[in-house]
């Protein structure tokens, strides 16, 4: 398993979820997700603990579900309050609960011991809130690839001269090394190329003339979220790299959920400092992205297409590599530490000194 | 394995076999059936012993079936009689074939020992040769699920409340309790719902105004044939149990067939005390079982993707479970039975005493 | 793995190769073929050694692949020439080159060790250069089943009566015994049906008119390279097995070529001493090659499927499979020895004496 279960991850919009039944999968898990009548969402285990059918297939009565085989109920704690055909409603009849919260528009489930499920984790930044900054969901793809294929490629830059050549980078970058830190939940790898042609994209949204200072900051956020600050600023303003908000800035916002060992969704939103209000540059922006997230999924869905086949010899490592390196020895140090955590409890009772 | 092969199962209509060949798969063995020019049926194993092509893709030659690659020939009996290029025929060369019946206009195949084939013991009911009894052939559904699914469900009177509230169910039956019995190879579930308003079936045929009473009798036969008793008579006439030949009764029949473990063929037709003849009648009938058989083949297609899915937890029991675990528990002993006696023959040797 | 590797396989004809990126797999072992600028091939193994994309996702930069991840870079011959973001290219950075060469038409790629890779074995015969004789270049065939199970049909004449009775095979050849015999490498089974009405395909090119003398010679050369010399002429003029070149004689060539454990792909051609030059003969007896080629092919993914199923018998051997399986024997014996050498190559330093 290489899913770190005591995170929030990204279900969806909040737009997408209304009184019907949602059904999706997160970390292997399967959901259904509904809105209450209160305009909470709750979020179940998608099963039937009597014969297993999805309780999405069932339907709504009120603000409960009832199982479409034999009208077993559950209300959006998971409870039941209904056995058609007897009188008592046995614990074991549960179905587990999810903590579900929204933030921003956008729906987060926690998919772990819900004991440990804390708000106050999920990811957020202070221009989400701040009204000189234009937000924009965008959309979500299905990636036939695993998610840290998936996030990896949002904390290496290098990629994008070769992957995106005609939209996010160009031939400029191809040899500017990467640096790489880490900050607590966020490792950032990042790159200045100064004094070079603007990108189709800055050409097309900063109207730029001359030559320009581009930078790329992939901070990738733990588990597996990700804000690539790319912006640029005239060459001939000299700008500190500290001082980027002078120039055109762009977060683009991935929210990268681990659907099964095959599957990854990525939610894809973006906040602006620049065209704030204006919804038409949004949908140019967006079309632009599509072009080069399009680029990127065939990529990772070939190479974890190529995972899936006998390897013969250990892949080689290169300069470039830190960050996906770095990244992926954190979720493995975060997977381990959760085994040792349930092992811990399971354990736990053996070692209880009686005397 | 979960098949019961000591067994007649069903293959399919009479009309539906002819001099052609038939490829088949029941309980997971592959077969060829084909009419010979006496009128009447072989069922051969589908695989040519020397390169394993099935015999469905040969031809026929008279009442053989020649192999298509290589020539070699088969009688109705399985018995080799040509093996282009040699004089001899041998033995090892000789497929297998299944004991195979007609009973009105069905056909039943037996898929374990031959020896043990009693044609005695196929499934009949009076009602069928009877006169005042009308019945018709339905139709044939594929179900991508176990057959235990799908044959549990033709115990289970609990599921129609929720899986067919339009056609054979309705809300008054929802907490009507369920009784199960069982005598010989037969498990019997039923109730009665007593003055309550006509399903949607009985009011198209029955005829009926006011409140009736209704029954549900799910006869299942060991180990996959089922007979569901159905029907209604107004309220007024205060029937008892053993009258229910003086409501309109409908006798529907479910010949539920193994293909293999992830695939089930349910052949169904039905018997009727009312519209002796009507053939309109029968149509309309069908249209209706089409509607509920196909509401119940989604549920049992997503029951069985739920079910080879990993599971953390054992499924809950509940009350009205009663008829399907009995009939489970019946299945697990004739397997077994089978198992000790496939182990017995094997094994008598040793105990054979030499003094 | 019941490959042998040491080998020459067809990858295509000559004329299916240019400056493009093709990628191909041969014994489980994916390739990218392509044209460099001196009109030499080369045939690399289409896999990155950094995050294992397909190098055949990339781009050709003059004669080298630049992969389309992160630009790492790849000459003809495997070697890496370029990482970007670092100044040195390490060895273990290189991918595996195969050794590739051109025959009349044909590209032949050795998938084995490269030190034994010798261009002299590649399959010729003095027809393919003799302006006596047409040479056309068929087509191919994806044939969905294991490659001897392709291979071992064509050296199996017996199959020709009962999958072919309307193109290359009549009634006549049924019980007409099949000889075999081995010289080096090349496994022949052949048989002469004396005095017999022509089959459709020498109705169609041979003009003939009375009974004929057929002959079917043919010729596996191993490891899946076959010759089928095929032709007839009037029985009335007596003529001698190794006289055949007086009659209409074709050379049906097939370089089975073994893609992985489930796919094949035939590429076929013919040689013929009649209609030299005449194009319109050669696309008819294409389009009669083609019908019976895919009549073979129907049979060999039906048995490769059946193959799938669990046996509880094995297969019965007849006359007729002398071919076959003397053929079978010989790909064990060679794939048995390339293990062996391998063997020896690994454990040799464990046998060196040190005294």
């Amino acid at each position: 398993m290489s899913f770190v279960l005591n995170a929030w991850y990204v279900a969806g919009w909040s737009s997408e979820f209304d009184e019907t039944l949602a059904a999706l999968e997160i970390t292997g898990q399967r959901l259904v997700l509904f809105r209450r009548s209160d305009g909470g969402l709750s979020a179940l285990e998608d099963r039937c603990p009597h014969r297993l059918l999805p309780l999405s297939k069932g339907r709504r009565i009120g603000d409960t579900i009832q199982c479409g085989y034999h009208g077993m109920t559950f209300d959006g704690s998971g409870t039941c309050v209904r056995v058609p055909g007897q009188d008592n409603t046995p614990k074991s009849a549960n179905v587990r609960a999810f903590p579900v919260e929204e933030r921003h528009g956008v729906v987060w489930v926690w998919m772990g011991d819900p004991t440990l499920a804390d708000p106050a984790a999920i990811f957020e930044i202070p221009e989400m809130s701040d009204s000189g900054w234009h937000a924009h969901h965008g959309g979500h793809l299905e990636i036939r690839s695993h998610y840290l294929n998936v996030a990896e490629n949002l904390v290496d830059p290098a990629h994008v001269s070769f992957v995106h050549p005609t939209t996010l980078g160009n031939a400029a970058s191809e040899n500017v090394p990467v640096h790489v830190s880490t900050t607590g939940e966020v490792i950032r790898a990042w790159r200045w190329i100064r004094d070079a042609e603007p990108i189709g994209f800055f050409k097309a949204f900063g109207g730029f003339t001359g030559n320009v200072d581009r930078w790329h900051y992939y901070d990738l956020h733990l588990p597996s979220t990700a804000v690539i600050d790319f912006g640029s600023i005239a060459t001939e303003k000299n700008c500190a790299e500290e001082d980027r908000g002078a120039g055109v800035r762009i977060f683009a916002i991935h929210f990268v959920t681990p659907v099964n060992e095959h599957l990854t969704v990525d939610h894809w939103m973006h906040l602006r400092n620049t065209a704030v209000g204006d919804e038409a540059a949004s949908e140019k922006m967006d079309a632009m992205f599509r072009v080069a997230f399009d680029e990127d999924k065939a990529i990772l869905e070939a190479i974890h297409e190529a995972e899936q086949r006998p390897q013969s010899r250990k892949p080689v490592k290169i300069a470039i590599d830190k960050g996906p390196l770095v990244y992926r020895k954190r979720i493995r140090d975060l997977i381990a530490a959760e085994q040792m955590d349930d092992l811990g409890m399971a354990i736990s009772p053996a070692f209880v000194h009686h005397d």
